[in-house]
This record gives C-alpha cells, sequence and structure tokens, in this order.
C-alpha cells in the first residue's frame, strides 16, 4: 500500500514537470524576439557550435560574442531559410548555411551578380552543395542583407555577410519575430524570387538593345 | 432661451469633437509602429512635403512612393533626430533635415570618414547650417544606416541615402517603435557619439605609429 503511494507520488511529479517544461516552452515560444546585434567583434572560436559535442582547443576565445549569437539563431532554422544578400563571404557564416542544407533544411538564395564571383564569395560553394542560388541581372545592386528563418524570424540590418563587415566595421542586425515585419520581407523576398527566375532571364537587358 | 438652447449644443458638439480627437490622437500613438519600406522607387515630386502650403506644378508625379514616406516619419521630429549614416548624398533627405534644424529640432549626425567628402555628399551642407557632425577616424566603415526620431521610432534598414539606393538598387528599411529595438540603437548612437568626440581624435592611428 505504501509502495503504492509512492509511486502514486512519483508518476504525480513527473506529470508536473512534464506540464511545467510544456508552459515554459509555451511562454518561450510566446516571448517576443528582439534582439539588436552590433559589430565589429573580435573573432571567436565557431566550432564547437559547427560540431556539436566537440571540445575545440584552438587559440582564439571560447566566449560568446554577435557572431555566435547570429550564428546561433542561424541554426536554429528547422524548417526553411531565405537569405537576400548583397554580399556573402563569411567562411564561418556559409559553413552554418550548408549545416543546415545537409540537415534537410530547405534554404533559398538571392544575391547581387556583380558580387557574387568576388574574390572571397560563398556563393559558389553553396551551390556546388546543391543550395538554389538567384541572382540580379539588371543595373543597380541587390543591396538587400536580410534573412528569415521558419518564415517566422527576420534577421536584417546594414551588415553584409563578410568577415570584414564582422571584424572591422561599425554595423548592426536586429532580429525580430512580429509578424507585420516578418511578412513584408518575405513578400519582397518572393517577388525578387521571381522576378530572378533563370527561366526568364532576358540576355539583352535595357541598355544593350541597340546591339541586338 | 431657444438661442441659448443653440449655443449650449454647439458647445457641447465642440467639446464632444475636441475630446474625440484627443482619443483618436491616444489611438494612434498607442498604435505600435512597424513600417517596411522597399525600394528602388520612380522618382516623385517632393516639394509638396518640404514647402507645405505650396502647389507645385513640375513634371514629376505628384503620387505616393516609400521615399515620401521616409521623408514624412523623419519630418514629425518634434524634440530630436540622431542620424548615423555611412553614406548621405540624396538632396531631398538633406532639405528634410536641414528643415527640421531650422525649426529649432536638434539634430546629431555621425558618418564615415572616408565617404563624407564624397562627391555628391550633403554633409557639408548640413555642417555649414550648423548641424553637429561626428565621423570615424579608425580603419573599418562606419557602415551603418539608421536614425531615431524623438528618441521614440528607429528606421533602419541596407539602404545609405544616396539616390543611387532611393532609384536605382533593392534596398529595404525598417521603422519601428519597438521600445527594446530603439534603445538599443540609441545607445549604439552615444557609443559611437562619444567615440567619435573630435576632442579625443587621435591624429595618429593605428597603423600610422611608426611614422611618429
Amino acid at each position: 500500500m505504501a509502495r503504492l503511494a509512492v509511486w502514486r507520488g512519483l508518476l504525480g511529479a513527473a506529470g508536473l514537470l512534464l506540464a511545467l517544461e510544456g508552459v515554459f516552452r509555451y511562454w518561450r515560444r510566446r516571448r517576443p524576439v528582439r534582439e539588436a546585434l552590433f559589430f565589429p567583434v573580435q573573432l571567436t572560436c565557431t566550432e564547437e557550435l559547427l560540431s556539436p559535442g566537440l571540445r575545440c582547443c584552438c587559440p582564439l576565445p571560447h566566449t560568446d560574442s554577435a557572431l555566435l549569437r547570429l550564428m546561433r539563431r542561424l541554426l536554429g532554422a528547422r524548417s526553411s531559410l531565405e537569405l537576400c544578400l548583397f554580399t556573402f563571404s563569411s567562411p564561418p557564416l556559409a559553413r552554418a548555411v550548408l549545416l543546415l542544407h545537409r540537415r534537410g533544411v530547405p534554404v533559398r538564395v538571392i544575391t547581387d551578380s556583380d558580387y557574387m564571383a568576388a574574390s572571397g564569395s560563398q556563393i559558389g560553394a553553396l551551390r556546388r552543395e546543391g543550395i538554389v542560388v538567384r541572382h540580379s541581372q539588371t543595373s543597380g545592386f541587390m543591396h538587400h542583407k536580410f534573412a528569415v528563418i521558419d518564415k517566422t524570424i527576420l534577421i536584417t540590418g546594414s551588415m553584409n555577410w563578410t568577415m570584414q563587415a564582422i571584424q572591422v566595421n561599425r554595423e548592426n542586425i536586429l532580429i525580430t519575430d512580429d509578424r507585420a515585419c516578418v511578412t513584408a520581407y518575405l513578400e519582397e523576398f518572393e517577388r525578387l524570387w521571381e522576378e530572378y527566375d533563370p527561366s526568364t532571364y532576358d540576355f539583352f537587358p535595357e541598355g544593350l538593345e541597340a546591339t541586338k
């Protein structure tokens, strides 16, 4: 009889813990995401984030940084990642995106036609792994620098995804899950995705018409 | 007696209208500001916004645009304007800032040392009118492109304040009055304002030490 009471108590406690965890998860999900990141930052080790379980002994500091917080947000993607980036040459950020792609998260990339082949660009590496990249073809820069995670979190700001920007420049990134903001940027992504569809490329853009 | 009743009625109606206007103003102030602007836009007439009361007959379209919405936000400043801009060469945006300055709104500007003297830069025009401008002096770009209005509204994004960005590039601007976001960007502004104080300039920055 006493043993039954103990079992009942244990089961009750387990149930209570599960319920509390559920409440905590719900609260975390409902708490609005508002994060501002500022750069430059000193380069810190990103290996442990990119290789979970690894205990890295490299000489870089193993402290938190704005870059790590950005990477942690990216690596939190579960169902989709949209990237709309003027320049993308940061190796740790490219490794984070490739990791998501290998995990099966659908990744789409829009970039600028002039800068995608610049020295150090990671766009080729993404394409080689099978990530679909579309690019501008008209004059003027595709100058956006934003990402949308799981269609619910927007990452936007002044920062191009380059090591110069991360380690040297004064830059900002705003992270928000505000519905109105996320929707507006997703719509802009879809507009450009359609516009830059290679099946509709015009190989004689304006200004070159006369040479046709 | 009848005339008294009419006057009473009129006074009552006026009081009711005033009360309703107060409620409307309060509701407008409490409604969260979340606006996303996308560029490029076709150039539209900005004269009527910059010269209230003017009926402009110029050949430009007199329609609304993302540029006008941005200018309207700026011109709504009543108590302060902080600008933290990598490049600033757009004449209509500079005119809006000068208008605020002439109205007595305190304006502070932070910019990049390399680009402030570039062709078409409006920084000289702002300084000539008495607006205090501070600039970076270290290597690396002061690459921010944000503004804070009345310490309550943040304007941030990918867009430099140039005509190329407004009329040709793909760009975004996010406008929000989210308290956490505004505070974070204001703190970054104050950090840079102190750091770029000319009384603490180091005229032999790193890299030039050896030539001392």
